[in-house]
């Protein structure tokens, strides 16, 4: 039987989906399972079938999918030329039921929910977690309850309330909300399944095994990807060590999380050599999605990233923004502002340290730019207004008339 | 080698991506083949390369592909359940790289494009395939044309935009739209891949092969489908009718295209038994992406469905809204309302129409939500506004207190 274990104690504790913090750390338990035989599947259709034998489910059952996983892969060849590396590539992760990497942790939660009979889900959210929870609860007929931080975009919130969620947009400090969060759970019987959760994390490593099967079972030399409050970065970080530990690669990728630096309170712990992340006061960066101030994994994100030779570093919201238009402009890439962060920390990456310019490197794209619509106000989008008559004047020679306007 | 043929006069062109309706009868041309060994590739990862057999492309080149196609078929079991047939089925086409089916054409147009030398591609649009193009566009490199439709959403403006297109709002006819972009393009060397492009509708019968793959080489009995063009419906019917000719099927499905009361010229052409589909007036409906008001390919589409025993029907508006709503709520699936016509056209269907318990039907979820946005004005969407400190007392009794408010 699977097990949830803390890092920090080595303790174990068996599953109980209402204490997912260990009770002595206070840090984030993760699931570990009994030595068994474990393979891929390939051949199936299902992410979480091909997985299976990874993962910490019984049966999968397909009624509670919503067709997550299995996203592309995207060679960057025009903007890996631009920038000196010829095997650039981008994991999509928009092309998901609800366009963010969250649905794979989502789908795990939402089977494991529904075969311990578990009727009653819930999640705290600045959007994307949101959307997906509510989502798959609609698909799995469960109750589903969010928590929205203040200020979550209007695209988020709609498209989470669609599903006919009860919601509450939650006046207050973020990070007590998340403590919250699992206090009423616990007292009412919901599963908040937030960020950190471990079955959540659970299924953050399939991304990591279709990335490995996807270059021909090879580890790509560089996985870069936005750090919130560490648990995605923990669940790719963890598929490698598996599969490390199945023999199936030698060495692991080197593992680079990005954070906004209006809120990056793990690069400054990293860069700053502590053990322990002090939170934000003042968060403020266009990249949203990723805004904890006082991110739950965060030592344990900082202790793995430590212990596997990774790095944490942090992008300005200029080089943010750049980097989402150029990701549009030069591969059709349409991410959010916390997606752009991998693309921007490639560059500062690649002016401190020596990258080969053949070196595999995977940029994780987690969210997509429609439901951060707002951002755009910082990038210059023109429309040209003008009537039938007037095309082929206007389209002979494309100018500043005076009819254009920014959307 | 591929030529162009038009079904009207039955006369056959050499392949000219500049003059895609027929010189004689004004009709779209269509892609036709020599005779040639097909097969399926279902091993390949590429949706195009799984069915190269059946397109006209030589060498798929993987470097111009955002990862289009592959999308889900989901099983509607709750709402199946609810309105009383055991085997209905999404195809989920919202999990395309710019979320919605127009990528599949799109992918073809661009594939075909870099073959051809072309560098300059161009489209008409209510905002979709407007997206689709811009995004290809980018990852290809080439020079991009946008004529947006007047009035089409913030939305589909901006994620157009964002990939550095050339783009006009263009005021004025939306039909003579159409023709004057055939024309500009033959001047100005851009290749107008609208609506109903040969090369466009060769790639919508991808979705065809792969819900009969999915289907463990099954075709369901209904397929139903939003109809504006006509060129997504033609698309799908040749996927089937290819497949009959290669003997995988004895029977055709019943094509069942759905369009909205307010702009339906297809539906009522069909219903009063026309052969020639007359333009609507003044189109006026929520559903956006299917109001086009004079289908170029709307003869065509008739002709087809009444040869193969297909029907066309129209849904009101708050027919499509109710749809919407539940395949939000009900299977966690937040489409446009054009993709939520089919279900709208399901229920009309089953009321006037034998349709059996366990016949598979298919539903074509052609775009999401998120493009859509304000179209959730329509939609209750409730919102709690509470502080921490109150989180536990309005949780245990939700109710509509002051402090609510609608998104």
């Amino acid at each position: 039987m699977e097990k949830l274990t803390c890092l920090f104690c080595r303790k174990k504790f068996p599953v109980n989906i209402f204490e997912t913090m260990c009770p002595i750390c206070r840090e984030p338990l993760l699931v570990s399972y009994p030595p068994r035989q474990r393979k891929f599947l390939t051949e199936r259709a299902s992410s979480l079938e091909k997985f299976a034998d990874f993962l910490p489910l019984g049966r999968v059952n397909p009624d509670l999918s919503l067709g997550e996983g299995n996203t592309p892969l995207l060679r960057l060849s025009r903007l890996g030329e631009k920038i000196g590396f010829s095997a650039l590539y981008a994991k999509n992760e928009c092309l998901n039921p609800t366009a963010s990497f969250k649905d794979r942790g989502t789908a795990i939660v939402v089977q494991k929910a529904f075969s311990l009979g578990i009727r009653k889900i819930g999640t705290v959210s600045t959007g994307n977690m949101a959307s997906s929870t509510a989502a798959y609860g609609a698909k799995a007929g469960l109750e589903t309850y969010i928590f929205l931080k203040e200020g979550s975009s209007r695209e988020k919130a709609l498209s989470t309330g669609v599903h006919g969620s009860v919601m509450f947009e939650v006046k207050g400090d973020y990070g007590r909300l998340f403590e919250e969060s699992l206090n009423l759970g616990k007292k009412l019987g919901i599963w908040f399944a937030n960020s950190v959760d471990p079955f959540r994390i659970e299924g953050y490593k399939i991304t990591g095994y279709e990335i490995y099967s996807q270059l021909n079972n090879m580890a790509p030399r560089y996985i870069i990807v936005p750090v919130s409050s560490g648990g995605h970065l923990i669940g790719l970080m963890r598929a490698f060590l598996d599969l490390k530990e199945e023999g199936c690669l030698d060495k692991l990728p080197v593992f680079v999380g990005v954070q906004a630096r209006g809120c990056a309170p793990l690069a400054r712990a990293f860069f700053l050599k502590k053990e322990e992340v002090r939170r934000v006061s003042r968060p403020e960066t266009v990249a949203h999605a990723i805004s904890n101030p006082a991110p739950p994994a965060g030592n344990l994100a900082l202790k793995l990233i430590r212990e596997n030779g990774g790095m944490l570093l942090d992008v300005s919201d200029r080089e943010i923004l750049k980097a989402q238009k150029d990701l549009a402009v030069a591969e059709g890439v349409f991410c959010d502002p916390a997606a752009a962060t991998t693309l921007a920390g490639l560059r500062k990456l690649s002016g401190s340290r020596k990258i080969k310019s053949r070196d595999k490197i995977v940029l994780i794209i987690t969210g997509s730019g429609l439901k951060s619509m707002e951002v755009l106000e910082h990038q210059e989008v023109r429309l040209h207004r003008v009537s039938l008559s007037r095309l082929e004047y206007m389209l002979s020679g494309i100018g500043d008339g005076p009819r254009s306007r920014f959307c």
